[in-house]
């Protein structure tokens, strides 16, 4: 029980010191699982010398990488800096330098996932990053071995807290800037949210769950990607009128998870309606959730805390203790690089989805006829239309389409925002989580 | 490539079909993996003559344990009888003959767990048992293993597919033994439901649970247990105007995971009413769900299908993988029993919920002031009391309580019941979900 097993921590930002926090606590369930205990030898930070409020010893606090990459006695670095500039440099010099890596950097693994972990592999050590996506919810680990029996034909989640806690506020009443500058005072957001706001956060997150449910390499510049700012609180009346949820949706599907040859994968990030009674429309304020849909286990849902210090802490230290565990009994884990398949991604053009449209119109007979012309000859069928409010000769309809691949239905609206009947076409919103 | 891991599968019932499907499809996923392909070479069943309509070779099918347990070309055995006379009888035998085992067999894990697993650790082997609880949902291992960096305060879920069925139905309209028969028609419920109706199904598993969440033996035996043949349309209709759902919850509990020398456990199954607001309440039909709290990942919940033949080989198949994989790397797993704690287990009469009571009194005046003063000497607070149908000079009074010790509320239940002013104390359902 005296062993000890040392670990570099690079970064002690809110991750980092959560992680300081749980590891420093001696935990006595990880002494008594593991036989040895866990300890946090160095800290690399930018200024050892600033104050930051918390019982960490002075003399571990460092400002030089070598400190940590070159003692032989630290075995395993936790990588909470994130971004792929110093922190990649860092990750690549500890696997050189023969540790196992932890890590919670999404850009990291989405960007350079297949590199780092090759690099792991040549090197005979671990590459952990459970924190990655969804904090602390277990899910990288889950996909990657507790569902190996399966083909996963689905991956959607709701995988920014930020944006999922601005839709709740809005779908709750209040309008876009109150709701961002709210999450901005609690924490969620950033000063500047764009990587938020704008699904790029998202787009890291599920290039990396589609590349482990699908064992193809998807990188976060592969996903097709479409923000929140869009969407206005008329949008998310009308969408709950019709029963559907907004949500900023991640998703990755396989058109034929087996049985082609060339199977094609569709990953995007965008807002959508979701069915009301779909599990992922309960998902409140910033919490996180992920339902995956597999053969034989049919549909899983995940869901918890999707950020913050202790949260994502909690999905670091589980990875320390199996990358631990794994050096005592020398050997190296199973999360390897698994994309053995190489499939190619749907333009978005290719993707067929149903659609909710809120489009002006003048208010005249005939006005109807025409714009169904219109997606008529795209073929573009029509689900459902809705005529809502009229001001000033201008009619507000709503329509629901049935399933059309999306470049059908960007010709259609080309084509009606030409038309003089037509005051504007307001806003197109993907529809998800119907029966497939 | 070419190596092949053979399995021995004890059973071919629903689940074992369902085993014998996923591991003879042959996974590309899994072979890729491993860098090996699992093989069932020889199953046991009661009769290998017995018309199957599968196709199944003869030759795999034996009625003698031997052929397996004797095989020395046999390194992992599939057991999916269930029961604990012959299936324990077999696990132990395969232990002995230093062969990994893995089981969906939730009786066995709750009654004799430590056995087990202690077996397989002095043989130097793996047991592993993901399916005996919540089917396909990887529940077992992220709380063995994701979550070891948390001191667990809370697991709750409804672990049962055919009473969660049951009462939705209820829900819907149904009365109880119509909405039975159809769990029935449906092969949700056996032709003897005892075991789903009475919470027997789901004490076995909280007591799983509650075994690893707090690092101490609970069996099934030491759960307190009280299942659904009490409940009413008329409970599911006042719980839904109070803003509750009515669902049979598992419930561990631990009073202190640190901080106090001796902390107690609180685990017991009964109907609950929870807020419809809670995660919890969403969970219909035959769907389970598992909600865990710890006190680093805050909330987590599992959801997904808690039953059926391929969602619970989901879970086999990725147990036998795993014990492949530690079999090819010549190391036993990580999943030996935990626990190192023994705490003790709290009489229900010390355990304080808040609770839902009907009661049907004489409609006089003064009488409700008789029965405020019966809770209050026995310290029941209330927090609301509301009037409801009157007939033929007797009214239903629905209560809610504060927190109170059961003990208490017992007693004063018992009082009441002699009063002649009282009619009839109708049910007693306790309330969870709220904050702690």
């Amino acid at each position: 029980m005296s062993d000890i097993i040392n670990i570099g921590l690079l970064g002690l930002g809110t991750v980092g010191r959560g992680v300081w926090q749980l590891v420093s606590r001696d935990s006595e369930i990880i002494a008594n699982r593991l036989g040895a205990r866990l300890k946090i030898k160095k800290i690399l930070v930018r200024d050892p010398s600033k104050e930051r409020g918390m019982d960490i010893p002075a003399d571990i606090l460092t400002a030089d990488a070598r400190d940590i990459l070159d003692d032989d006695d630290i075995r395993i670095v936790a990588e909470v800096i994130g971004g792929t500039d110093i922190a990649r440099l860092l990750v690549d010099k500890a696997l050189a330098a023969g540790k196992s890596v932890v890590t919670a950097n999404k850009e990291l693994m989405a960007d350079y996932g297949q590199e780092v972990l090759t690099a792991a592999e040549q090197n005979g050590v671990d590459l952990m990053f459970e924190a990655s996506v969804g904090a602390g919810i277990p899910i990288i680990h889950p996909l990657k071995e507790s569902l190996v029996g399966n083909r996963i034909q689905r991956v959607m989640g709701i995988v920014n807290g930020t944006t999922n806690f601005i839709l709740s506020k809005m779908d709750a009443g209040q309008g876009y800037a109150e709701a961002l500058a709210e999450a901005q005072a609690l924490g969620y957001a950033e000063r500047d949210p764009a990587n938020d706001i704008e699904g790029k956060d998202a787009a890291a997150k599920i290039a990396i769950l589609a590349s482990i449910a699908f064992n193809s390499r998807v990188r976060a510049a592969d996903v097709f990607t479409e923000g929140i700012a869009g969407i206005t609180p008329l949008d998310i009346m009308y969408a709950r009128e019709l029963g559907y949820a907004v949500k900023l949706l991640a998703v990755a599907k396989c058109d034929a998870p087996t049985g082609r040859v060339e199977p094609e994968l569709d990953v995007r990030v965008h807002p959508a309606m979701i069915p009301l009674s779909h599990p992922l429309a309960a998902v409140k304020d910033a919490y996180n959730a992920i339902f995956v849909e597999g053969d034989a286990v049919g549909e899983l849902m995940f869901f918890g805390q999707g950020a913050g210090s202790l949260p994502t802490a909690s999905a670091v230290v589980a990875d320390l203790f199996m990358a631990a565990d794994n050096l005592s009994k020398s050997i190296r884990g199973r999360l390897g690089c698994t994309c053995f398949n190489s499939w190619a991604i749907k333009p978005i053009d290719q993707v067929e989805s149903s659609f909710y449209l809120l489009i002006e119109a003048t208010d005249k007979p005939g006005v109807l006829a025409k714009i169904a012309k219109v997606f008529g000859d795209q073929e573009v069928s029509l689900s459902s239309v809705i005529q809502k409010r009229t001001h000033e000769g201008i009619a507000e309809v709503v329509f629901m389409t049935q399933k059309v691949k999306e470049g059908n239905l960007r010709a259609a609206l080309a084509k009606l925002a030409a038309l003089d009947i037509i005051a504007g076409v307001r806003n197109a919103i993907r529809v998800e989580g119907g029966q497939e």
